[in-house]
């Protein structure tokens, strides 16, 4: 092979063939092949596209570059392309896991404006994700649920591929963003695979169209890989629930999983239908009944316990996880200037703040303050007298950040005269 | 400037600005901009073009990369796309340095299927192309014409890019091509420019409309600089006269600087046709009194007497090149089996097989062989009788190599019982 007239042909806009596109990735992997011309590859791929069997090649290339986990029980796991005060998958995966299945859940820690669900779980003292793929499996199967990092011997294309990208102008295509996230996911090695795609303000892809389409190749390439899938487009224009930070979110997801907050009946109705798909298509069950299995689950606190197991089986205390909250940290509290309705909450403009304070990190490696964020008072749709307050934002570093960052969350809230529309969670199905 | 944001609003078709350009550029060339960007960048420009702002910003930022050349006297120069057969710089140069202009060129050694003018030229015995650029001025100053290599000061950015889009597939782009022609000519410093942008099988352009594109570019970029500027798009369908190699077609040069034989009369009219526009551009004088005059300074011999003059200023000893020819080579004819007319001869063919003789180099830094080439006995429109020779092939090396390149020669020649149609030299011309 040689690459220089592979990337002659990509950038014509011609398909590769599949053993071209194997040999061009174990290169990569192995070193062969530079960087330059990997660089290269990544923008003629955003430029020119790939077909869908171009795309399950590069998946299944990169899947290959490392070890590939295999289960004798049924399994699920739900991804999500990320958004603002996403805790769905803390309350999602114990869930499915409560209906009989294993879900074997590799994460990623964060890197942007907020912390990737491996931060927030670590939140929690004595959490640890950084388990041995073994220690892993063996939770996975006696729990029936682990959210654990990726090691380094899953994927190291991804991850080598990823690295270049980032600092290359070559992240948004739909083909390398499906390849980067399969991969992972396909030797995670999970028989169904559910998929949040998130648009809008607080999402990668800010239009439906686009999270649809990346729907549509996640989906196809899963199936083409053999597995059962399904993937729901979802609205991020505003955040998930009232907690936006960490530890603030791992507070919030337990509530759900107690059913403690009627007011976040909502982000516990999107979690059923989530973990709903996931047992519908690895049980070949209709989904209403699926739905009806999850409701009775979250309800009679089976997916709280799968929740406390695997968090005892991480190591982590959830006695002390509550006590943390009284450690001294810095908050300020934003009141409303106008009377209304809130019609909206800027996800984006919330995560910027949430970020400010310490709830994300900015490069690989950097720390985050898992008391840092923003915990919101209202949602879309409440009536709000002036002098209401919208949220908290809380920190441990400089209390001088907060009056700063009161100006920009308050900038986050429109209150308007009218009554707004209700949320529309779920804007389409792949399925 | 961050690169990464730079390379996303390349990849979404947006056009850069010139400080982003120059910066870039800048940035390469110090080494601060890694290989992997700057690669990414040339596939992105590949796949979503460059406003003619754009591709003026990139050439002048290259050009900067190194030395410029100033001139107080009345400068021009001629460049040529490249082709099968192209010995007319041979010719070009020293007729416009007759008509009484300084002709500085400076010049590439050949990469790929045949020998560049600097390899061309340095198959006459003691002639060398590297000079410094105080003696490639004072040469062109005194004798009006030197042929010589570029020097590492001249576009140090251009060398660097060049190699990584040669095995980056980012070769075929009008913008970069462009800028890498034109920041090295605009180096050189010559008030006009007259260009020969070539297309057909012999060509890199294989079309005439890429051919134009290229040309329209190259004047509209030179316009840009402030200099002078035409272009000849011309057809390299089939092979410039008959002799295809370098010590040959340095012969057949001077053939036609000595007015020495009718058959080559299409060629030196085509010489003229270039002259004439560097004389006529650079003394604002009519096309039509230009072309007079390089008629007489090609018959009188002055060309031929610049030319002379030039060999010995770069101390290139001319009846030792005319004694080289008694050099022991291999030498094979072959014969047409068919009667018929010569109604075509595919230079690309043919300068493989010259290619594979001997006369061009794979790679950088690879040895040619001066002697190596084919000599063609024919020309399009000849009628020839069975047995009738159509070429000479010749070689240093194995002459077991001749008997399998005579086969492929062959395939160059279609001969037909139907007279062919003249071959017209010059498809478009941009002024």
């Amino acid at each position: 092979m040689t690459v220089k007239l592979l990337l002659d042909r990509k950038r014509e806009g011609h398909a590769l063939g599949s053993a071209e596109i194997r040999e061009l990735v174990e290169g990569f992997t192995r070193g062969d092949v530079p960087d330059y011309q990997m660089s290269a590859f990544a923008m003629a791929v955003c430029c020119r596209g790939m077909t869908q069997r171009e795309t399950s090649d590069l998946t299944n290339a990169m899947m290959r570059s490392g070890r590939c986990l295999d289960w004798n029980v049924p399994t699920a796991d739900k991804h999500s392309t990320g958004g603002v005060g996403d805790k769905l998958s803390l309350i999602i995966q114990p869930l499915a896991a409560a209906c009989g299945i294993v879900v074997p859940s590799l994460t990623g820690r964060g890197l942007g404006l907020t912390g990737g669900t491996a931060d927030k779980m670590e939140t929690i003292p004595g959490y640890s994700c950084s388990q041995t793929l073994e220690r892993f499996h063996e939770i996975s199967t006696s729990v029936g649920v682990s959210m654990s990092v990726q090691t380094d011997e899953i994927c190291p294309a991804d991850k080598k591929l990823y690295a270049l990208r980032d600092v290359t102008g070559t992240v948004a295509s739909i083909p390398l963003i499906t390849a980067s996230i399969l991969s992972k996911k396909l030797a995670e090695g999970a028989d169904t695979l559910v998929f949040d795609v998130k648009f809008g303000s607080g999402a990668f892809m800010k239009s439906v169209e686009e999270a649809k389409a990346l729907a549509d190749s996640l989906v196809g390439g899963s199936r083409a890989a053999g597995r059962k899938a399904a993937a729901l487009v979802t609205d991020m224009n505003e955040p998930i629930g009232f907690a936006v930070g960490n530890a603030n979110e791992v507070a919030e997801a337990l509530t759900i999983l107690s059913c403690g907050d009627e007011r976040l009946q909502d982000v516990a109705d999107l979690c059923v239908e989530f973990a709903a798909r996931m047992v519908s298509l690895e049980k070949g069950i209709p989904l209403d009944d699926a739905r009806a299995m999850c409701r009775e689950k979250l309800a009679d606190g089976s997916a709280k316990a799968k929740f406390v197991a695997m968090v005892e089986a991480h190591g982590g205390d959830l006695d002390r996880f509550k006590t943390r909250f009284n450690r001294p940290t810095f908050k300020f509290r934003v009141q409303t200037t106008t009377s209304g309705y809130v019609s909206s909450i800027d996800a984006e403009k919330v995560a910027k703040v949430a970020f400010a304070l310490g709830a994300g990190r900015a490069k690989a490696g950097d720390a985050i303050d898992p008391l840092a964020g923003v915990t919101l008072a209202v949602k879309r749709g409440d009536r709000v007298p002036v002098g209401a307050p919208l949220a908290t934002l809380e920190t441990t570093r400089e209390p001088e950040l907060l009056e700063r960052l009161a100006a920009d969350i308050l900038k986050a809230f429109s209150i308007t005269p009218e009554r707004p529309e209700p949320r529309r969670w779920i804007a389409a199905e792949i399925d």
